[in-house]
């Protein structure tokens, strides 16, 4: 065994020689931004190995400059522990979302306290049993029958055939006569799903959940009044095993035990979530009786334990699309009431997920007058038509450009990422988040970047960073000088070293404008084709939704400017921050709506991009971007 | 730690000092017979201190003679373990009675191996799967759905709205196409059991149980054929903890998780029932899809892991009475595919569990038009009386003297046993139990004994057992000559020492025929409360079944005569050998008959004695024998 002692936290574990120190990090809980998932192809977990360090391997190389390397920085997915080493985890790869991820879970429409209209079956009962004596020797589970068939729930009888679970009947023996036969029942439609001392008809919650790869929020509800009492949003703990859903499943593939893992991994940030919710709203989760899971389908499978194996390389098949409902004693782990109802609304293919459905759901896609657009974007791309009731779909591969990957000073949204971006005059103004040193250009920033540059005719239509003298002469000269010449064409100053983390300078380089056009061509290829099969055009669209976190924070006429979303009055696009989590929270609290989901899954329909003969085509014409107007 | 050895076995377990004697043969595994659970009210509990006895305490001292004691004869549950010890466990003591109640599970009517007609809708089908490609991504499970559509079962559509569970979804990714989407699905109803590769539909099974007090038997089906392939009994090993439902009751109130470890224990003998007769069948326990469960209602409470307390004292409450429809995963240890469907039959009250039910489906007593008692005999007597379509129920306190508790010589009717009796002359015959040594007297021979000495005058009406002087002089002399003076009345010498297992003589005392008496009252007294309930007398009774592994063993004629049963034509009364698994094994077969099952515990009047102001006063009335025809 080898001592590692991980700064500036001064944490000691001891792991076996030979181990990763991805892997040591693991096992000492301190999560890093892993974009590729270990795979050694981003360079993006660079540590500082303070006593220790191993020679470099040929993948450092290739990722870390001679001085870095003399240094003892290394990739923690590269190097393998072979004595007692002192690391440094530099602050920049650490994965500290969870402040920021928190105001993330909320979007324009919903920034406030939800209220939902509670129209579902979750009902709670206080009855008084008969006692029994020998003249009526009646069974405690008929005697609760028979009490309850007396009562009336909003002046309809309790349904008679109600059925009721073993770990209940286990608890009634007890239970009653402690209570001195005055009990709470908790009903869902005919099933039982708690019987609880003395009267606690108050105390009646649900909780309902977006598993996104990314982040995972839980949104707490009192299931009476139907208002939102608390809202958890945490990071999703498997991005340490890859970023994106195809490295997660690569994860699965390859390792031992790995969809386990991934499972467990889930489970325990859901339990925490369903903690802290339950401690910020002051209520007892065992009084949580329903919940609602979305999220893509990829993470729907690895919650359930079933196997997302089939979902990545084509013909991409989901195992299941259809809802389910479970009880939590089915997913193991789960800390929840055992008996309490568990929802998982439906998928509508491998790439769109029951986030997506929720989505529809909460942004009534499906009701028939206007034609809506909802996108929602990541490094998959979701995109939904709903235009006179008809509903089509499709997945598109946005690339994790917006999220960091594949940019040159690319990162995610996080404290220290420049997010917005204006060229005024001379000068570049930035907003950083959280203000401090700079760190990176986050999805926001590089949108803006680029628009500011093609509407200054730096970047010309075919996307090249012009070189200073190919600029017009209306350029500031301050701007201008800006432009540098890189390796694979020009480069952009976007911030001097003296301002940043690193104290290097940080450009956006021709590369990183071309995975924009990439990303850009993607989505507008998606959206054309989902016109064509509607049989209209971008001009009929009434409505552009942007959904998803990232949603929240671009600048809809940047977006607009670079070509991301259809040319539409900037009215017309409406940011719907969570749409899932809001569907999620919709189907939670009414039954209608949970039932519409149901339905609404199978009218969607999918056309699959990658076979669609059109879709090549488009997505060429699209790389260009517009006439600025 | 203190070292024990167990002779003849020569078995060495280490325990803590003061640790029971009892306790240590529990851990060593090796069942001895407890009568009274260990409470110290028995004495059958009697082990030799070969090494280490320490002094006997007052209990023992009670039940051993000063002989023994000094022998080192100890009780196993009234001894502590002080010292390292050896200890021999005498053959009588121990519980050895597989291969006996193996014979004793099956009864007149089934000594052949059953075939039931096969009308349940348990059902395997082979398809074909549609290879998913990329202009027909189907869902795995949608793909199941949608071939199954188009198949008939029993020329019937298989129905829509098939619902799968958790632990098929998950195995079916990897399966379908390790199979090469050639696959076997089997169904209950709409419900997906188990997804197989290949082509299964011949491996089609079901299990029935029956879960006694005593007894354990499991019948292992063909679901497709309806053939008994296989029958295995064993011994209950909660026996243990008490030989009749009240002491495991004591056990579970005392004990710390003494439901659990009934529970553990009725599992682990399922479990080797459901091994073993799929062993002994040849096929593969995981192609037993269905199972259902009779049992007392404290043994069924048990099965489920429901608190049986509130059964034993007055008023007798059950948890529930009504059928559950279980997964096997419900019941934790279960070693049955997790998703077979388990059906526990009803209960009719505290007294007269789900065996009574499936013995009145096995017996057809809901059918109208006969008058027919059926009679269930153990330390409980349950009585059923089925006339003109009403069913009647009660249950009386028989006690224990039929298996041999409470009576001088007594003991279960197991090897040693004297079971039949016949005073021929001057001589007694007898058969002993797989000959051999006798080592006591088990109930039929207890019945036939006293019919014998009934008939010869020997005991009169009020049951009495006469002086040599007071005998008639018809009396063959050397019969005479074995009434011997005893501590409380006369006794009758049964057999001479040399005969015997312990070189004892062995004798029917005074105490033991009041102990028959009382039993036998109980029981009339229940028929005759039933009787007067259906206003109906005991010559209109035109069948009596006598239910239960006693009742093919006992002499019919002198059950009669003791005024055990009514006094009707022998042809008239019939064994039933064990009507609770034959019920069982029909409710597993069919599905009108379990869900008839589900309507006839309604409908039977149960009748508390306990409460009855006419009870008491027909037990006593009963107490006398009557005048010998």
């Amino acid at each position: 065994m080898i001592k590692v002692t991980f700064l500036p936290e001064q944490r000691n574990i001891e792991v076996k020689k030979e181990t990763r120190i991805l892997d040591a990090l693991n096992k000492a809980g301190i999560d890093i931004d892993v974009p590729c998932g270990g795979e050694g192809t981003c360079g993006k977990c660079k540590i500082l190995i303070v006593k220790g360090a191993p020679p470099a391997g040929s993948v450092e190389k290739k990722f870390l400059t001679d001085k870095e390397i003399a240094e003892g920085y290394r990739l923690a997915c590269q190097t393998k522990l072979i004595q007692d080493t002192i690391i440094e985890i530099p602050s920049e790869v650490r994965l500290n979302l969870k402040e920021f991820l928190l105001s993330r879970a909320k979007g324009d429409v919903c920034n406030t306290s939800n209220v939902f209209h509670p129209d579902n079956n979750l009902r709670k009962i206080y009855i008084e049993l008969e006692r029994p004596s020998i003249n009526n020797q009646v069974s405690d589970w008929e005697n609760i029958k028979d009490v309850l068939s007396q009562k009336k729930i909003n002046n309809e009888p309790v349904p008679a055939n109600l059925s009721v679970p073993l770990q209940i009947l286990q608890k009634i023996p007890i239970l009653i006569r402690e209570a001195d036969y005055k009990i709470t029942v908790t009903l869902f439609q005919n099933r039982i799903i708690d019987i609880e001392k003395g009267d606690t008809t108050d105390d009646n919650y649900g909780i309902a959940f977006d598993i996104g790869t990314t982040t995972v929020a839980g949104y707490l509800i009192n299931l009476i009044t139907g208002k939102e009492i608390a809202v958890v949003a945490k990071s999703n703990p498997q991005i340490k095993y890859g970023d994106d859903t195809i490295s997660r499943i690569g994860f699965i593939k390859k390792a031992n035990h790995g969809l386990q893992k991934l499972q467990e991994e889930i489970i325990g940030v859901i339990n925490e979530i369903i903690t802290e919710s339950s401690r910020k709203a002051k209520i007892d989760k065992k009084n949580i009786y329903k919940s609602v899971f979305v999220g893509n389908t990829c993470m729907h499978h690895i919650l359930l334990g079933i196997n997302p194996v089939n979902l990545a390389p084509s013909p991409y098949i989901p195992v299941i699309r259809e809802s389910l409902n479970l009880k939590a004693a089915d997913i193991s782990g789960l800390c929840l009431n055992q008996t309490a109802e568990v929802f998982i609304l439906p998928n509508i293919s491998a790439f769109v997920g029951a986030d997506i459905t929720a989505g529809i759901i909460a942004n009534s896609l499906y009701k028939k007058g206007k034609a809506v657009l909802l996108v929602d974007l990541g490094t998959n791309g979701e995109i939904v038509l709903g235009a006179q009731g008809e509903l089509l779909a499709c997945s598109t591969a946005v690339g994790p450009a917006f999220e960091g990957a594949r940019i040159s000073s690319g990162m995610r949204a996080a404290k220290g990422a420049i997010d917005k971006v204006k060229i005024e005059n001379d000068a570049i103004v930035y907003r950083v988040i959280e203000d401090g040193k700079i760190r990176g250009l986050c999805g926001a920033g590089l949108i803006d970047i680029i628009a500011e540059l093609l509407r200054l005719g730096i970047i010309n239509r075919s996307g090249k960073l012009l070189d200073r003298k190919e600029c017009s002469s209306i350029v500031n000269k301050e701007i201008k000088k800006r432009i540098l010449e890189g390796e694979n064409g020009n480069k952009f100053l976007l911030a001097k070293g003296e301002k940043t983390l690193k104290g290097k300078d940080i450009y956006l380089t021709q590369k990183d404008i071309r995975e924009v056009q990439l990303a850009k061509a993607a989505v507008n290829a998606g959206i054309k084709i989902l016109l064509r099969e509607a049989g209209i055009s971008a001009a009929d669209i009434n409505e552009i939704l942007v959904a998803g976190a990232f949603g929240n924070f671009i600048d809809k006429k940047n977006a607009v400017r670079i070509g991301l979303i259809p040319d539409l009055s900037l009215i017309k696009i409406k940011n719907v921050g969570n749409a899932a989590g809001k569907g999620a929270e919709l189907a939670l609290c009414s039954d209608e709506k949970r039932l519409l989901s149901e339905r609404i899954y199978k009218q969607v329909n999918y056309i699959e991009l990658s076979s669609n003969p059109d879709f090549q085509k488009e997505f060429i014409s699209e790389i260009f971007f517009n006439k600025s107007k």
